[in-house]
């Protein structure tokens, strides 16, 4: 199988993180608009029904589906630190991929990404122990499996060093600090559609971000194309993702015109 | 890859029943002495770590590895009777069979059998729309993937019509009623080595059983293998198995003297 | 202190059924039309922070606060059979109510009613070892909290037994068969604050109710004051509880014009 | 009601750190040896059915019953380092403790101390603002309810500060390092039940221990009861308590030979 990689710039967002009767996010409405779906494994959020009825919305809508593997903490919805033996992590990363590679199976669709939730994310950025017990176990599900994250230097390295393809991820419905950081939504400028529009093209088209601050950036990508994470958990999600997706329509138009999905 | 239905007589038991710090069982004294290792899932015992311990286990003595869900109840160790939607029931052994695999193939074993735990057992036997729900979860893992039960007609047709291997299982350990049913260990009759012997000999070589009024039945496996569980949380498995393993060798010289593992 | 009983016709409601970043039902804004609060204990539905944000609203509100304990079942929100030990059961009850007694306590509001949720009330419906348990649970709260329940003989006999107050209630925005059970939601007339006003003012000064095949029943109260359940995961609760609040209000300026509340 | 603070010499140890059918701690043998059981509330282990059982055996050996509220963590123990809001953390140990006692209510046993557990007990020794929420929880059991820790000025202080009582402790099963810390059992020189009695006598009538490089320090508790926490898992926890049993006999006869229980 070819590898999950990007082709040209997609949308990706998490999807399936109710629990039981409770909901999160409009998934349903979101799957056209989008190319790939983080989905929760139970850690964080999900549950096996939840997870099965959104691989089908992955299904029905033609959009990838990866995993969104968190910290053991549904009262925290994985966004609280714990600290976590590198050696349970490992564990916990096979366990929650591997629940969800069995529900994909069951539907005939592959495992298309792995995209670490919340505080696991901001665990491995901080603690290389962390990284690598995380990524080793993403190694086990193939080469061809793309981790996302923003880029990262330590981590684009560790991923090659373990023979698995790392994505590179934008942001555009929050802000950037001078240092390169994501800002919280709360902190960040409020998203329109047009301002989503605007970065995303921007991205694309010029590799350039605004930071908070006024000052211009590179994100770095060279050319490759990458992935643009819409937070489905903002209350106009379903507003702003209208302006990703023109902006990402065109970028492609221009710059991958050829290349399949 | 070959079928996992057992080519002679087997012993499995259950195995990785602790969580977090919380031990049950000897496991890996009881590890040299039985083929075929039915590994809790997480939902009613089991964790990440304690399962992929379990794994090495299975591994480092030649061990079978199978999966053992069973029912999202830690409190009551998958033994209450819990009202299941047969969707969410699907969903669950999924979820739990597939992240067992997820850390078998992390150490290249295969996944060998899946036999389903306490209660959800006795559900699938009392209800035919849970029987099929967990039949056709186990179905997705490939049709070389037996499912244990004691021989139950119904759950043999239903294997038979999804594709899927079913492996008739005999207790020697416990009593047996004169219906043919399973007797709690805390009515059965106190199991000895001596007793385990000789019923896993009588099984074996004559297809009989003496229930616990004193009647003969058949097994009726008519010559073919089958595996004799023993009770892992039994406390005194360590000397039991060595009688059912002296049987199980004595009856496959005789008759599979040429099979291997 | 005085007994929890109604002292005039009263609206209860459930509250605090989120969890985590999960949300359930518009408390806040149903606060100003209610009587007497039903709070998730962490079982089936609520979190320790969401009890106490809970109480403080209810204080806020000079709303009654009760524990609405359930079973041990987040992902079915209390609403699958599972089988209990009834001493299991009864040191649950004790459990739940104890932990949102010593929250009220931090708040110095007192304890106003138990009414036990969803299946835990069918089950003490059903099977009268439950039944017992929780109630004698119950009754270790003091001889003047009363237990909400549909009028029910049985239950009302072992209260009396058990020297603790029974509280009747009325539910007006789902309909009853001709044998006086509850209908779900989904197969209920839908509710509209019309309906509503008219079932609560009928149930109050006519002591009547009509049942789904157009049949007139009695509820039973004899002039006593009950309580009306409303349910706050309608949709339309917010517009249906005005019609009951409405016809409350002039119930209770007919019938019990100088009771305080 | 009387402080519950210690009168004489005391020992404590936890209890009930089972789960469902999971055993921790020999704690039927030990009730005999000790005075004072620190009863795990069902975040770090216990469950409700546990606590009533570990309830009634303190009534029954006429040992005090505190509660001993963790961190929301049974795959951890309680011991894993977790990131909490001090407001989680007050509804936390309000939810915690309300349950205990409670139970301890409907056995009509009072609640005579609060011990955090494990790394909530750290917590509080690194975050001032995590102190702080658990001691105003606990504050709102009573004025007459004492907080156990080691010697810490900062909190003697702040309990002070919220007029609640603070309950010196001391180990003599592990070690003390020269700065006053606990060393792990696994660091710590083998505990035998002479070295348990030495240590117990030496705190108690000279208030005085040896650190781990040999110095002398002294306890400060200037001729205070206090109480001896033994580990209820150590393997050889009951071979130690009676050294500990016979040290702190000894030193009552001599320090407080009118002192009631």
């Amino acid at each position: 199988m070819a590898s999950g990689l990007a082709r040209k710039y997609e949308i990706n967002a998490d999807m399936g993180e109710g629990f039981g009767r409770w909901k999160m996010g409009p998934d349903e409405e979101l799957m056209p608009y989008i190319d790939a779906a983080n989905i929760a494994c139970g850690y964080h959020a999900g549950d096996p029904t939840i997870m099965l009825k959104t691989v089908r919305l992955c299904k029905k809508h033609g959009v990838k589906a990866g995993a969104h593997p968190g910290l053991q903490d549904m009262f925290g919805f994985g966004r609280r630190k714990i600290e976590i033996d590198p050696k349970d992590m490992y564990a916990m990363v096979l366990y929650q991929v591997g629940a969800l590679k069995a529900i994909l199976n069951s539907e005939g669709v592959e495992l298309s990404h792995i995209k670490p939730h919340g505080e696991l994310f901001f665990y491995m950025q901080r603690d290389e122990t962390i990284m690598r017990a995380v990524l080793e176990a993403c190694a086990t599900f193939g080469d061809n499996i793309p981790v996302f994250a923003s880029q990262n230097a330590t981590q684009e390295a560790m991923c090659k060093e373990l023979g698995i393809p790392f994505q590179g991820e934008v942001y555009v419905d929050i802000d950037y600090s001078p240092e390169g950081k994501l800002i919280p939504v709360a902190q960040s400028k409020v998203a329109t559609p047009e301002l989503c529009y605007e970065r995303a093209l921007s991205a694309s088209l010029k590799d350039e971000g605004k930071d908070n601050s006024g000052g211009i950036f590179s994100f770095g990508f060279a050319g490759k194309p990458f992935s643009i994470c819409v937070h489905s958990d903002h209350p106009t999600v379903l507003q702003n993702v209208t302006g990703v997706r023109k902006a990402v329509n065109e970028a492609n138009r221009q710059r991958f015109p050829t290349a399949s999905d």
